[in-house]
């Protein structure tokens, strides 16, 4: 097996485990299966019962909460009183700053919920990526990285691609990868213009925090020679330019971030450097920078009498 | 649903249908899945007990028959009697070119197979796709494209990428891209040094004719503004470039080739054009351009005394 499709198999855990599916149970909103549960979780929800209905087949957010405040406020509540017991690590993260809960992508939210919390619940999120390149005269394509802040709350200090951001609430997917081009790296917006949607990545990771269904939005930026980016939020260490053939190593290394190597090895893919006669395993790593996540919760749920849900595809 | 997403289940009508799996039964070569066939074929199978041995899990290739030659013939003889007997219109088309049968792309081959056989046996089949383009200083981007001749045994008539083909046997990827694109469309050498790979799309598609999980390997070339393609091997009626924004219309067309769609909504995507905020199944749409077909058949039968296959993950 080659190290790209190890790699590709790190960012991959939760899924190619099978979802742990003995152990995880879906959580249900509305009929709608959002997320998964693990047990160190189920453990803690379940000194909640006038919030969360736990089954012997699924963890339903009590149907009396009716409209999308009403279940954040619930939600929120129960974080804070978490938070405060000290026990999940990505809890002591806490932002203010909420992702959406949907079923799918593209339809209404039912409800949101604090970003550091939605790993708890193996809620779907999304975010959007930059990868800034130069064509450079001699050394031919070059990619930008970033090394995250020692401060940050999630891996501090590792190297990440150029530009990257969530998509929290109430924030467009351009909108967002443009005011994460600036914030993070002071990219003019005049530089913005070129910036080029180029599709997306999928994967399924696990840590010790909690679940991740991850989906990133990719965009390409070809940047000038000249333009050097500076931070101005304070999240970036600093900024390293890398011959395109170097990039590799780069994100086989232990100190780049697991989660953001699906973008990068996704660019290589698309821009001729990863080929099919290159890779062995090229086909299994391209299917695994695209696993089916808006399939995978896809199921309308009908709660039991007994308490078992039954899920139906739709 | 939009549109296109619309086309992307109809490009995986059977990926979608959960692979009939009640009906269509796992074909077994030393050991392994290599495919699936439908009903109707079984039907045929049965009255070569000696070749094929049908159980109530599978179908198995016979055991006895240990290596590469000694299957290719057997399995070679059984197509040949199909063929005269007429019962399948996929065989009419005999091509007298073989496609390799593997568990995974990237292992050794079992057999060969007619390439008109093999979406009988469902066995995974692969291809090169070229995505020709030139860049108009007034029109922008604009993608080539060919109509395939009225005498070709598939999708006649219909139009289609600018060069496309099979990998056969003992032809390489980077080869037949090569081979493909001076034959369909007389891209001289000097050109094809600028041919990029760009990834693969993965999808499977059901027909009368048969099974077709196919995956094919995709390149963008870019062309100068005044190349003009010309066919050398009788398989092409035309060529006909479009600006960039009016290749949707062309692939949403009846006259458009179903199973080269993929590949267009592939390049559409990583250009730019299609976009998370244009497209609201986007996310879907890419999914279902790279569905994990190397994982599919990823399993190792034990066949049972009592003739049930069970497939376990290796």
């Amino acid at each position: 097996m080659s190290v790209l499709l190890k790699l590709a198999q790190k960012f991959n855990c939760f899924y190619l485990s099978g979802f742990h599916s003995s152990e995880c149970k879906p959580f249900i909103v509305e009929g709608f299966q959002v997320g998964l549960i693990r047990p160190d979780v189920m453990r803690q929800l379940i000194n909640f019962p006038e919030v969360f209905h736990i089954t012997r087949g699924c963890v339903e957010l009590n149907p009396a909460f009716r409209d999308y405040e009403g279940r954040s406020t619930k939600i929120d509540q129960v974080l804070r009183k978490l938070r405060d017991k000290n026990i999940f690590v990505t809890l002591k993260g806490w932002r203010d700053e909420c992702y959406e809960v949907k079923t799918e992508f593209c339809t209404r939210s039912l409800l949101k919920m604090d970003r550091c919390a939605t790993c708890l619940f193996g809620i779907r999120n999304y975010g959007v990526t930059i990868n800034g390149y130069i064509r450079h005269p001699q050394k031919g394509q070059c990619l930008w990285f970033q090394k995250r802040s020692a401060t940050k709350q999630t891996w501090p200090g590792k190297w990440d691609s150029m530009v990257s951001g969530g998509l929290s609430v109430g924030h467009g997917i351009f909108e967002t990868a443009h005011k994460e081009a600036m914030e993070e790296a002071s990219v003019p917006t005049s530089l913005l213009n070129k910036l080029t949607s180029a599709g997306c990545v999928s994967f399924y990771f696990e840590s010790e925090r909690g679940l991740f269904p991850n989906t990133e939005f990719v965009f390409d930026l070809e940047l000038p020679l000249d333009f050097i980016p500076e931070n101005a939020d304070g999240e970036v260490e600093c900024f390293e330019i890398l011959p395109i053939k170097q990039c590799l190593p780069k994100i086989l290394a232990p100190d780049f971030k697991t989660t953001s190597a699906p973008v990068v090895l996704d660019f290589l893919v698309r821009h001729g450097v990863i080929t099919p006669e290159n890779e062995p395993d090229y086909l299994k790593i391209i299917e695994l920078l695209h696993i089916p996540l808006q399939n995978i919760y896809g199921n309308h749920y009908h709660i039991k009498e007994n308490g078992v849900a039954i899920g139906d595809n739709v």
